[in-house]
This record gives structure tokens, C-alpha cells and sequence, in this order.
């Protein structure tokens, strides 16, 4: 094990990677670079620096990467409409290759000739991290310690802790949820505990980020979201970068208690897994985004979109973000969120996100077609005939010819 | 125009029928047959006869097709959790098909060489219509007045109608919706007035199946809802027939506030239109079905499914039901249903519709393996290291060989 | 009909547009503007002035158009390996949108308000032209006089053209191919006569660019393509221009008998329809092209580009070149054609196209990893156990709850 | 490892296999019983009895598979005119879910708790093999002892070989094949040797199955190929079962020098590599069951078809046959056969499988439609003009509000 040198370790500043930290030095005798980003988590990061210190390392990266977060990944991905297994907005998936290109440049800055992660042998997370690291860094090393070591309990790990003077939040530790959770800008994820059990219903005290429906406002509140090319660029008039644009969805979607979710989705390792989830912001997202798609894109291309969507979330949920394909896919996308530009008006009351109003320069509503009243000719209605003879005329023949359709 | 002898017209009994009713006869001189069918859309059918009968008609079928209609349309479309363009439950595009083969069968039985709708020549559904009686009978003539005649407003409707003693209930004439509304089972919808503005909010009083979300109960109702191979087969532990279903979650998602839909979708014909939908029901069903596939289904049925739904939904939507490639996706569909049972538990609560459990004799969810805790070798995490290197191994050659991926 | 001024025709110089330009004049009392390119068909276009000039025509375009056609439409098409129907290599579709291009672009110049060509009612043709010009010029008049006149059979139209002076080649006229033909570079393509009776085998003397293989050299030849991007840019060294390059496969194609297909296809009108092809060139560029990809292409990025093939080449073959879904599908194509480049060594004898060999600086072919001999640990064969385990596990999760798959 | 009492091996009674044999005895101190199929490898499987015997084995398990090999794995397959990356017909992939299956079966029978094969640890086989195992036998056990052992040379194979006893065919064993070989009734692969270098022509000596296309006769030979739901049921109107079908189609196609194939495929454990194939029934079949699926098959479910067949030939060449996706997906495929019935002229020379002529009484070519004659009446051009115009309008509305599509 003594031909890695130098890792760039994720480093949440908690006990896990805390742990791990000195687990590194200790079983590969190597130098640990740490490395702790704020993508929206919620939690203090700078506190980490001095747990660093304390075991001694030498090479700190602490990172604010909101915006990044949110302007190169979830705006992209959402761009696509993208959902997981008809409900799930991948919260957890597209965090994950920030993370990981982040721990292959610095590897890259520093000399070092792998990276590491805390993420557990079970889930799609390691899968997410590594194939980023590996197609970013080809031949970087990767350490998974929890596909390696035997410290496989909570006990296991208090005590290495206790042993080698790793700084426990003692308060913290003993009220951990007893959940394992995630959560960056995107949202917030629970997996583990009573969820276990597909039956169980999850309760009220676990949801963190959103009020429930019945304790959310008895008012509803109308927001207005401007896009442009397919991204939200203003809430209410104001002008936001996008990390403030989903901040600020946040805040709204988790005050009228939008967002929630509660799946048993399909892992890329292979088994189903229990998670809950509270995505306010990118809920809103979602709707508003498919309102203004609805006035401005082009049928087909919709369509052509929506056909595609269940590969590309299928790409991002198991970690290909960095694969060429889904380069290829982007492209795609981007190309037809040219026009998606103008306001959308949602009304949210009480977990429910109401599309009430679209507009746009760029509209191809047609009023004078669609409308009921007399068109003056826009539109002709006899070329329907002919529309519908020749879509018939496969099946005429097929039914002339015997064949059964029902 | 005078080879049609018989024509066989789907008549609701409404004004705008009655008039083509007698413009048939008049304009084609040909015996008129009509049928009118209760397919849930709440109003009486029995009316229609009388109708008819004063207008010189003397056959006259009058059914109830509610059954048949959840069981062979509504319940088959849902296997597919079937969305139009991301948001629409498809309502309209579903009930057609019925109809369509209904017009024909009475066609057969009756000796008549047509069929008639009153459907107009900007909208879907007279494609849907005239694809489906040419797919059932390819020799069939099909008559669409609205694409022939000059009675192209309401003023000229009701003139017509005045020459001709249509008896016009004057006081619902009186009051007549701003809308252009349809019903069925599944779904009532809404087009036209202030809603050729896509801006505009619909007002409050347009809804009718369902309460707003704000004028919903302040308490949650749970229910229980049971699948046998995809299909709901009974709600709180009481079995019912397909229709009994919808009926039923029709009433507890209307009293919820739940199934309002407002979007602009994508024509057939060519543009883009505004729709309105209160889907009550199909709105549960649809969270539903997802859950109870979502611990029975195996992860690649169902993103195969996933994948090949959006060209199902568009073939229903376009009117191609009846058509070998409906029959083949069918299939695909109903064979990936039979392990599809078991309970779903869903809270309504003023709009929502919450999963909060799942369970099933056919659950393919493994806690043992999922499980945070111990699995007891159930799983083996090394595996996962292989898995991630075979996966990654076509991103490293080609990031050695100098292939950019950012 | 008054209401037209001036009317570009995709003019031939043949007898038949000879006449519609006459019918135009007549018909639409307009002025006609002739629009002649050389795509490669093989045959002057420069005669055709002389006859519009005969009609009276003072606006007249002859243009050579083969540079533009093959760099813009046939190589971006092959770049997706596209075949419709598992067969066909779109040889007429392709050309299409080029003329409606450039019908447009002359009626923009003379200010033209319309457009007119010599396609039938019954075929793809019409619909091709026809949504090019809407796509580029919304408000354009479309004139199709085969769908208009009586002139519906060869008598007929002769009869026209004798009474209205049209000089028609009688030696041409009287040795009349008894098929319906058209070329450009890409190919000639054949139908009706015999051909429509699908069991009939083609008659050799039909066959004009290609010798039989059973003529062709008894030596076989061997050809060096080299490709940058995904296009052909040199033969056995030789640099040559996009039209060049076709030119000469044709040529080398046509010599060994490679390029004829027959088959019955799907017509985007609704019928079957026999059609005979020679491509000799495109069958070639087809094989090299996905040689040069197999080593230059990522595993994914080419699965997804056969994916999506059959699609982008229905929408090719329906005549949506111009169309936002088609642009979408193309940014996602062109993407994936970065590195192709290489070198495809071709055997051709006989009607084959074989290919012997590819190679390239850009390769993924890592022999050092697919080697059976001993790969000095670029591969652990280990990494195996746990792909394929992971793989299998929701297969064996769900046979041990029983399903069955076989 | 001593929990495995009893071991089901695939057994070809070649030196690799009877070294695993005697190798799985020593290791694991278990049973091994014995399981050699003839699935049209053209070698005899009955000395493999002898080999076995000598080894002491005692359950011995000598099969004939061939018609259950190509009634229901290589017909359903073809049905689906699959191909892999384009070019590749499945030969190996096809084969290994029967041997899967019957492993299984074998095991269930004899009381095994495991099985092995001989498959390498970079290959596709060893998932294809051991997936089918899992997927069938979930709590089977899989020895792959080329991922495990150091016999990783010919000389020490050879050496184990001598050591223990093993019956080695010197007068073989001295003049082996420089390719890595696999055979069946439905083609033969070549791997290694000179093809490692992608740009290295192939030997001629190297082919065994075909004559090349200069050494095939200079007469073409017609045969006719009769149809039933899509599977070929008798050639030159003579009936035969499958396995016949295809054995007879290979004598004729390797005659004519026909199914020679060099392509660098992706395999699913991520590296590329050069494959040689022979298959000549099978590349006469594909084009066969393409010309009578052009005059049998509906429009659109043959585009269906053509949709989905890249990811049906993906997951049988992964390996996925013994999945729930697969048998869905089959299901939709077999649908489509239902009218697939009637006759192909096919003219083999020289490499060349050519159609002629194809002809069905469930055929839905109908001349009276597309003939360029006089239709009398069964279509009528004018209805093209609304099929257009309804299908421009997006394009037009798009192009109105300003949107370039060029």
C-alpha cells in the first residue's frame, strides 16, 4: 500500500471523514490533502480547517461552490426537464461531479496520486465520485475506505476516534439522526431508520428544510420567474445569479411546505432503496420550467426531449455526468433552450406549485389559430381532411387486408 | 352527396349535435342513427332519446359504457403511468377510441355507410374520431360538419335550429359556459374564453369536479389503495369494478382539491393550445401506480417503460389507439404488470396527493440488502470496486487516449 | 389564383416542368422564374436556359450546387450512419431540402410569392419541398400542379406541350425510360413499370450507374479513406473536396458493382412503394464511416447514435430537414464526431465492400488491454466478479422472490 | 471453499475445459459433473464422454441442442432484424443463454450447488454465462477459474495438463489455431492473434466456414425462403425445422462465399475489440426477414421495431436474455410477426445476398395505391395538401415568430 503518496481526501469536517483522515495516514503512511466544499448544505465549512489542523494536515481546501454548483450542474440538468424514475429530481446524483472534479484538480494542483471518499460500499455515490474521478484523471487511485476497512459500526468508529484523539462533536454525536442524510443547494436526502420499511410513513420531526402542507401558510403566494435559455434569471423583477435564484426558491418552496418526496427508487448497484427527500426549490423549478418550455419550444422538440429525458436522468443518476454521451445529450438540450426565454406565474399554497400564467417574447401560442372564434383565415379547416386521410391510410389498408386492431 | 344512405352520429343530445343531426338528414338526405353513450361525463343520457325521436330518428342507442371504459381504456393507459408532454393525463385523447369503435360497430350493425361527430377541424379529437373508424372499418365514410358547413357561429347555430324546431333548452342556452368543455370518467376539461390568454389565471368559478385546494378539508384523509396487475381493484380493503374505482377517487380527490391542471399543450394539428383539465382520480392513480411499481418492478422494466412512454402517450394523444403499434407496445406494457400487486397508502390533503407506504407479496425490495446496518453478507461491498472499475473502464482509455470529458 | 405575382420553379428543363411552366404562366397569369442546379444528376443543367428562355422566362438561375449538397446535407447525414428502414441511404430525401433552400432563397431575391414544383400527390417528394419552403419562408405560396390539373397522364401532357409550342426531345421523348428516375450525386434511384410488381425481379438493363457484379473486375481493389470529423477528406492520399470525394467513390463503387438495392419502402404518405437504388459512393461511405467510428468512438456515444439513427433518419425521409428537432439531433451527431478521424482501408470486388483494416491517432483500441496474452495488469480480471455480481443482482433478487424468466 | 460439493461444468472435452475439470476436483474437493452441448459447432460432442469418464467423472450430461438452439434463441432474435453497433449478429451472444439455462437446469437436476465454465475474465462471456446463472439459480455459485487460477499461459496449462494425466491431443494441440475460436449453427468468431492490430487485413487461411467471394462460384444461385411469423419455415418450398433451416442456409451461404465480417466491437466489460465472424444463414436471413417484413409489416410498428432493436441487440449482447426486459421487450417483437408470413427470392453470388422479390397474402403493398398509373380513384392526391400543411404549420408558426431553422 506505500506506492500512493500524496490524497486529496472529501472532507465534510464531520466524524466519518474525520476518521478516515487518520485512517489514511495511518494505513497508507501517505500525506492527506482535505478538501470541504459549501454547495448549499447548510452547514458552517470553515470549522473544518481547524479539525485539519488538528490531525496534522498540511494541505486545506476550503471552497465555496454555490454558484458553480448550481450554474454548471443543476441548471443544465434541469434544462431536461429531468426526473428519476417519474419522481425523483437527482439531488444527490448531480452534486456528486462537482465533488468529484473538484478532488481530481486538486490532485492535480498538489502532486497527489489518489483521492478518497466517504461514500459506503451500497450506494450509487461511490459509483458517482469514482467514475468522475476516473474519467477526469485516468490514472488516479481511488480509496473507498468503508469497502476496505472493518469499522463497520458506529462503536467501531467512536472508538479509533476516541484512540487517536479525533475531535468528536460529542453533543452532535449523541443526538445523531437516525437517518443518513445529504444535502447540498438541491436538497435535503433521508435514507435508513424507520425507512426501511416501505410501509412505515416517515414522520413529521425528520422533514428539515420544508414546512409540512398543513403548517405552511393559509395565504397563498404568487411568485414570477423570468428565464432565459431555459434558466431561471429573476424572481419577482429582481435579477439573481443562480445560486440566489434557488436559495431564494428555497426559501419559498420550504415555507409553503413544497417539495417533499417519498420513493423507493432502483440503485445502480442493483438493489431498491427507501429514500425521502425535500427539493422546495427545484420542485418549483421543474413546473415553471416545463410552463415556459410549453409556450416557446417547438413540438418536437419537446418531444424529442421528453424521449430522451429517462436516459440522460438515468446517466446523471449513476454517475456519467463526466461521459462523453452525456456531453453529446447536452448539446442537445442546450440547443433547444435557445428560445426558452419569458415569465412564468406560480401560484404556491400549501405543497402544491399551481402554474397559473406564461408569457413570452419568444411565444409560439398562436391565439388567432387556436382560438374558437372566427380566425380570418389563419387557419384552414379543410386540410384536416386531407391530414387525417393520409395518417389513415396505412391502417385502411391494413384493416382491407384482414389485420385485427382491437 | 347522395350516396350515403345511413349515417351513424355520436350524438350527446346538446344543441350543436341536434342541429347535425338534422343538417345530416337534410343536407345528405340520409337515414340518421344515433348513439349516445354515458362514459361517466355526469350528465343524464336518457334525455337524448326524446330528442332524437322528435327529430324523425329511429335508431336510437343509448349505452352505458363505463365499465368498458376504465377497464379496456383508462386502466391499460395507466399501466403506462401515461403523461402527455410531462403534465397531461390524457382525458379526452382516451375516451375517443370508444367511441370511435362504438360509431362503427353500429355502423355494422345498422347497415349504415358513415359516420358523423361534431367535432371541430382545429382540434385533436377529430382525428382521434376518423383514425380510429377508418383503422375499424377502412371503407367507412366519415362526415365532419364543421369542416363543411357555414354555420360556423353560434348566431347561425341558433338560427338553424329556430327554422328547424330543434327544441333548444333556451335556459341553458342562456347560460352557457364561456368554455368549450368536455367530460368523462377520468377527466372534465377547458379551452377557450379568457383561457386563449395564457397569461390569464382561470378564474375559480371555471373548475367544477373539484374543490380549490384552500376550500378543501383541513384534515388529511388516508387511503388504502390495492393492485392486482397494475389495475386498482379496490380502496380501503372494499374490492369494486374498474368504473367504481375512478367514481370513487374521483369523489375523495374532488373533495381534496386534487387534479387541477392548467398548461398549453401541442396540437396534433399543428398548434398550441391552452387546456384546463380537473383529473381527480386519474391524479391518485397515477402517484399510485408509480408506488406499488416502484417495490414490483424490476429496475429495467420499468425504465424501459419509462422510456417508451412518451411515444405511447403521443400515439393515444394523436389518436392512434387503434393501430398495430398501440397493440404492440400493449404488450410490452401489460406483460411488465404481472407481478404489479399489492397496497398503497396515500394521504390526501387539500391538493396533495402523498405516498406515504407501500407493500406487496411481490416486493422486490430487500431490506436486508439495502439496509444501513449489517446485512449479514447478504451483499458483498467489494464487488462494488469491480463493478466501478469495468464501468469506468472505457472513460479512462479514452481520457488516456486524450479525450476531454469537461 | 390572381392574387400570385411570380412563381420560382424547380425547373428541369425536361418536358413535364417545361409544361408547368407554360400551365404556371397560363394558369396563375404569372411570371415564372426557373430555378435549374446541378446536384449531380448526371445531366446539363445549361440546356435548360435555352428552353426558359423560349417560354419567355427573363428571370432565369442555373446553378452548380454539388459542393454545397455533399458538404451540407449528404455528409452530415452519413455522420449518423443513416439508413431507413434498415435499408435505404436516403438518396432523394437528402437532396430535397437543398432545392426547397434554395427556391426560397430565390424568391427572397425576386421577390417572388411563391413556389412550384413538378413532385406528384402521391409522393414523399411533396411533402419534402413543400415543408422545406414553409420552414424557411412561412408566408410563401406553395403551387403543386400535379395535384391541381387534369393533366394526369403522359397523352395529356404531350398534348400540352404540342399545343403551347413547349420543345419537347423527341428522340428522348419516343425512348422514354419505362421507370420513374431521379439522381443527384448521392444516387439514382428507380420505380414503377415492373417494379411494381414486387416479385419481379429487376431487369438488369435497368441499372445505369453501376456494372452487374457478376461484369464487374475480377480483381479486386483496395481503397484508403482518410476522414477528419467525421467526413471523407482524401482517397488513397489525395485530397479532394467534398463533392469529389463522392464523385470518385461513385465512380470506384460503380465499377465493382457495389451500391444496388431493392426494396419496398414505407412511404411518409401512407403507402408501400417499390423502389430500386443505386448508391454506389454512399454504400461505401456507410461501411467506412462506422469502421473509422469502431475505434474512434466511445461505446456509449455510438449506442446512443444508434439509438436515435432511426429517428433522425424518419425525419430525414418525411422531409423535416428543416426543422428544430432535426438542428437538435444534429448538434448532438456533430458532437460526437470530434475524433473521428483515421484512416479505413476498403477492399472492394464484386458488389462488396469489405472492410480489412482502421486505423488512427484518436483510437480507443487499447491492444494492451484486449490482448489475450498477458496484459502486464492493465486489466484486473478480478474487477470482473464484482461487475458481473452487481450486475445480477436485481435479477437474482427478483428470482428469488419467485419470477420467472424463462 | 470447501462449502461446494458439486460443480456443473461446461465441458467441451478440449484441453482448456478438461484442465478446469480436473483443476475444480483439486481445488474445491468437489463433484464435477459434466455438460457438453452440440449446438452446431460442428465438432463431435460425443468423444467428450471418454475425456470424462478418464477424469472420473461421473455424471456426464452429452446434449443436442441445435433445434432448441435456433427455434428459441436464434429465431426470436432475428424476428427483431438485431445487430449490433451496426454490423454484428450476435452469433456468440445467442448461444451462451441456452448453455446458461441448461448449466442450471443440469444443477437443479444433479444437485449441484454450482457451475463453471471456461470463459476468460475480460470477455463478454463470462457475464453472459454467469448473469443467465444467476438470473435462473440465484443461490447458485459461479467458478470462473480463469479469473481465479495462475494456469494463466499455454505452457502452464500444458504443464497441469501433463501432470495430471490429462488426456492432451498432441497432433491438435501442435498445429493450434493462432485465433481464439467459438462456433455454433449460427456463425463462427475469430479473436487474437495477427487481429489484435486493428489495421492488419485478416488471413485468408484464417475463414473456415465460407468460401471467399473470388472463389465462390461464378453462378448465382436463387433460392426462395417461405415465411411464418417471421421465422423461415421452408427454403426452395421444401419445410423444415429450424435447426435445418439454418444449417441449410449456412451450406448456401458459405458456398456463395457469403457472412464474412472484421469489425473492433465495444464489449460490455469497457475495452474494444477486433472480432472476425462467419455467419452465413444468418446474414441471408436478416436480409430475408427484412424484405418480408417491407410488404407485411405496418409502417409504423416496423419503425417501432427499428426504434427499440439497438437496445434489444445491447442487452443480449451484455448478456441480459434471462431478464424481465428482455422477455417485454419479446413480447412486443413477436406482436409485430403475427402477418409476417410469405416468400423472399434471394440471389446469392459472389458475396452477395441480393432480394428480388418478395411476395405474401398478408401483404399490405397494394399497386392500385402506389402506382404511378391511374389509380382510379383509390387516392386522392388533393388530400396531400392538408396532410402538408397541417404537418407545416409548427414549422410555419416557428418560422413567423422568427425562429431560423437554417
Amino acid at each position: 500500500m506505500s506506492d500512493i503518496k500524496k490524497v486529496v481526501l472529501a472532507y465534510s469536517g464531520g466524524l466519518d471523514t474525520s476518521v478516515i483522515a487518520k485512517w489514511l495516514q495511518q494505513t497508507y503512511g501517505c500525506e492527506v490533502v482535505t478538501f470541504t466544499a459549501d454547495i448549499g448544505q447548510g452547514e458552517e465549512v470553515e470549522p473544518a480547517r481547524a479539525k485539519a489542523e488538528a490531525m496534522g494536515i498540511k494541505e486545506i481546501y476550503i471552497e465555496d461552490l454555490r454558484e458553480e454548483f448550481v450554474r454548471d450542474y443543476v441548471f443544465p440538468m434541469f434544462r431536461a426537464n429531468t426526473i428519476y424514475e417519474g419522481e425523483y429530481l437527482l439531488g444527490t446524483s448531480i452534486a456528486r461531479p462537482l465533488i468529484a472534479k473538484r478532488l481530481v484538480e486538486i490532485a492535480e494542483a498538489t502532486g497527489a496520486d489518489a483521492v478518497s471518499h466517504g461514500a459506503t460500499g451500497k450506494g450509487n455515490d461511490q459509483v458517482r465520485f469514482e467514475l468522475g474521478a476516473y474519467a477526469l484523471k485516468p490514472g488516479v487511485k481511488v480509496i473507498a475506505p468503508w469497502r476496505e476497512w472493518d469499522l463497520n459500526s458506529r462503536e467501531k468508529l467512536m472508538a479509533f476516534a476516541a484512540e487517536h484523539d479525533i475531535p468528536v462533536d460529542f453533543k452532535k454525536a449523541g443526538t445523531k439522526s437516525p437517518y443518513s442524510m445529504d444535502a447540498n443547494l438541491l436538497h435535503i436526502s433521508y435514507e435508513g431508520g424507520i425507512l426501511e420499511d416501505p410501509w412505515a410513513e416517515a414522520e413529521e420531526e425528520m422533514w428539515r428544510w420544508t414546512v409540512s402542507p398543513e403548517k405552511a401558510p393559509d395565504e397563498a403566494e404568487y411568485i414570477d420567474l423570468a428565464f432565459e435559455k431555459g434558466d431561471i434569471v429573476a424572481i419577482n423583477g429582481e435579477a439573481m445569479s443562480p445560486a440566489t435564484v434557488l436559495t431564494e426558491l428555497n426559501r419559498l418552496g420550504g415555507k409553503h411546505g413544497v417539495g417533499r418526496l417519498d420513493i423507493v427508487e432502483n440503485r445502480y448497484v442493483g438493489m431498491k432503496s427507501r429514500g425521502c427527500y425535500e427539493t422546495p426549490g427545484g420542485t418549483i423549478m421543474l413546473r415553471a420550467h416545463r410552463a415556459i418550455e410549453s409556450i416557446t419550444l417547438d413540438r418536437e422538440s419537446a418531444h424529442l426531449k421528453d424521449s430522451l429525458m429517462p436516459r440522460y436522468a438515468e446517466l446523471i443518476y449513476n454517475g456519467y455526468w463526466w461521459s462523453p454521451e452525456r456531453l453529446a445529450l447536452q448539446k442537445l438540450i442546450d440547443e433547444t433552450q435557445q428560445n426558452a426565454n419569458g415569465e412564468v406565474r406560480i401560484k404556491l399554497y400549501k405543497g402544491n406549485v399551481i402554474v397559473v400564467g406564461r408569457r413570452s417574447e419568444d411565444s409560439l401560442f398562436d391565439a388567432s389559430i387556436a382560438t374558437f372564434d372566427d380566425d380570418a383565415g389563419a387557419y384552414d379547416q379543410k386540410d384536416a381532411e386531407g391530414f387525417i386521410k393520409l395518417n389513415a391510410l396505412r391502417l385502411r389498408i391494413a384493416a382491407r387486408a384482414g389485420r385485427k386492431m382491437k
